[in-house]
């Protein structure tokens, strides 16, 4: 899809619509896109011969160099036009601008596509804020960091149909410590849309894993098609609105695209082994599990669960089972040197409890000892605890070597942040409750 | 239940095992008793005369007044001995002393349930942190605020089998700004249980929902009897652990009680409308649902939404379906007058789509508008968009003057968290994700 690097790494870029105040979107777009490079940057206002320190140009026609990438947003009714001037001088546009068939004007949205395919350029929109590339500082949003936390670099690429979704999205990843390859926002879709993405990142390098939320889909046969190769390369992960007839109503309003029947679509994602999230929240507890877990795929269904708190570890052995885990005994022949390890009152079993006796070191002395055994593990390491100190978060990173899923249920107050901060920072997923964590390993190990 | 007033709400309190540094379990208690007032603490330790400024005694014997209240953390050997000594000298025990049943010490905890009968002192514990009751300042925990959040005063009422539980619910409320009545941790409970503390919660006038983490039940029929007592009076939230076989496995050898099969428990809770919560997270986002909303319990099904993200509203309403809950089309009657409020390209619908174009007067002009045409009402006033300020917090909770279910699902950048604080200091609950916020609107509409 090498057009698409037209979209995700440009060389030079158009703002048409740009603006000398960040009150204004095309302001703030411009201050975003300036981090790219302000030599890659051609503004474009018939108002002002510099914005931001860089020189504006009056028209399109004005640019004195071919661009890959042109970021419109200016009243919907001029976009075909605006188009048509960039027809052979551009691969790719990203058209933030509304008003489009969301607003009910469907003639004026036929009509973009129609000039875009004409003009031989690729359209991302338009209602849309555009893509996101950290590695290379490539930011098209009219939302100013402040309003909208960018996420670090990593290895998740990111799709979404809707913008709350992918502020969502980025609030949720920030907080979380997961890095992102590329996002795009895609809006209305007229013409490039999830499966043009799908192809895209099943081949890019730096993503590693995939998550999209899809309110609707125009082609089902090319998004299954697309969706399966990418699935084959990479985790695909997606969240599908419009699991009733209000939301798919919604939908349509939305981005102008009818729904289809959520029903049928989430049997056919089964079919094809596509994964799909319930809800938001484990959307985003499966990304971080994946972009965490890379590159060692799970296998097995046994789980070891350490713990330091009894009423936890119930929960997780509950979960454990209903996501069909197991929490298999310890090995017959290793109990009497387990227990000579520990306190007579620890639980040496599975959950292993060590109660709120607890030290650091017990996670070591017992993880050393039954690493072997299990093919994921939970380390519930509560904070409230006074033997567990911060110095567990460097341990339990050393635990990474063994080189299966592994998970951390910690506390939510400053001690259990500190921790899970060290612990995400060695590769290990930090998760908030027993159930979120247990689900996030099973889906590493099916 | 008059002697459980001894319990949360004693006059002079004996702590057994008291220690001069926090270093030790029994120097953490002491420094939090004395939070209660130091006129009213009696430490026993034959080693000191005084121990953080209040005058310690030998023996129990010789505490020269009687007791309401008796914390020991001394090791479980001692507890039916100690027991004895303050046999019609005290009305109840907090044992927090672990080393019992949940050790395979069987015969010791039927032991020191059979001195406790004879001795007249009803018990909490063994293997417990006791109690918690912040309007009073009561506070029996071995775990310092630094280790464990305390929540602040309010109309929630704890109980909990698991000290990691209650460690969670502590966190959790913390963070969510919800406010405990009383919280009580009653571990293997040889004597009071979740039985009891329903009994005293019913008639407590500071509580007026009350959430209860259970692992295992001793008395079925006294169980349902007192929580269909209880949920009659005010709403009752049970979590259940042992949902499988391993789940219920490490139940038994957390707390020495046998788990029982959880889908006859979870059959029978349905069948007297008993409210069980599906994991940790749904027990916590009801538990806040139910406390900012009492007193005012919802009717009907019918629920507006009102955003400013077209795909957290779809989400939203997808949700609504599957709770059942209704998301009905605007009256007819008032589409004309609402079309004139707000620009052409705002969705006028239900969702009511204000777009990334909305400030935060459109939220007070469509409520107003609707509010007497809904039973309940989700508020998504996404942060990340430039038209939303602080200001939006005060408007919204002058929303709650309509008497109606209402919730807010904001961002989770620094203004939405401050917009959410500003909400919920106004009464008004706010969730993190479109889905957990409906599920809990939900709750209070069912």
């Amino acid at each position: 899809m090498k057009v698409l690097e037209a979209l995700f790494s440009p060389g030079k870029i158009a703002l048409v619509g740009a603006a000398h105040t960040e009150e204004k979107l095309g302001g703030v777009i411009l201050k975003n896109l300036l981090r790219y490079g302000p030599e890659n940057i051609y503004p474009v206002n018939p108002k002002y011969k510099e914005l931001m320190g860089v020189r504006c140009y009056p028209t399109p026609g004005d640019i004195p160099v071919p661009t890959d990438l042109v970021i419109i947003i200016r009243p919907a009714d001029e976009v075909p036009k605006i188009l048509r001037e960039f027809a052979g001088k551009a691969k790719c546009a990203v058209i933030a601008s509304a008003g489009f068939s969301e607003a009910g004007r469907v003639p004026l949205q036929e009509e973009t596509g129609r000039t875009g395919r004409e003009a031989g350029i690729r359209l991302l929109g338009p209602n849309c804020m555009g893509v996101y590339a950290p590695q290379k500082k490539l930011d098209t949003f009219f939302l100013p960091p402040e309003r909208l936390a960018r996420p670090r670099a990593g290895n998740l690429g990111v799709t979404t149909q809707s913008g709350a979704v992918l502020a969502a999205i980025f609030e949720t990843l920030a907080e979380s410590n997961t890095g992102i390859s590329k996002a795009a926002h895609y809006g209305n879709a007229v013409d490039i849309d999830e499966s043009d993405l799908y192809e895209y990142f099943a081949r890019d390098g730096q993503t590693e894993v995939v998550i999209s939320y899809i309110e609707s889909v125009r082609d089902g046969r090319r998004f299954i098609e697309k969706a399966r190769a990418l699935a084959q390369e990479k985790p695909l992960i997606i969240l599908k609105a419009g699991k009733g007839a209000s939301g798919a109503r919604a939908a349509y309003s939305h981005t102008g695209r009818l729904a289809g029947s959520y029903e049928v679509f989430s049997s056919i994602l089964k079919q094809f082994g596509l994964k799909e999230a319930g809800d938001f929240e484990e959307l985003m507890d499966l990304a971080k599990a994946h972009s965490y877990q890379v590159p060692k795929p799970g296998r097995g269904k046994s789980v070891l669960i350490l713990t330091n708190g009894g009423g936890a570890g119930v929960l997780a052995a509950d979960e454990c089972l209903l996501q069909g885990l197991q929490v298999k005994p310890l090995p017959a022949e290793k109990m009497e040197s387990l227990k000579a390890l520990f306190p007579p009152f620890y639980g040496v079993g599975n959950p292993f409890d060590f109660t709120a006796q607890a030290t650091d070191a017990d996670y070591a002395a017992a993880f050393n000892e039954l690493k072997d055994d299990y093919d994921g593990f939970l380390i519930i390491a509560l904070s409230a605890v006074i033997g567990i100190t911060e110095g567990i978060g460097k341990m339990l990173g050393s635990f990474r070597e063994a080189g299966k899923p592994l998970l951390l249920l910690t506390g939510r107050d400053r001690l259990g942040k500190r921790i899970a901060r060290i612990v995400e920072s060695a590769g290990i997923p930090a998760y908030p409750t027993a159930e979120r964590a247990v689900r996030a390993l099973a889906a590493l190990l099916k």
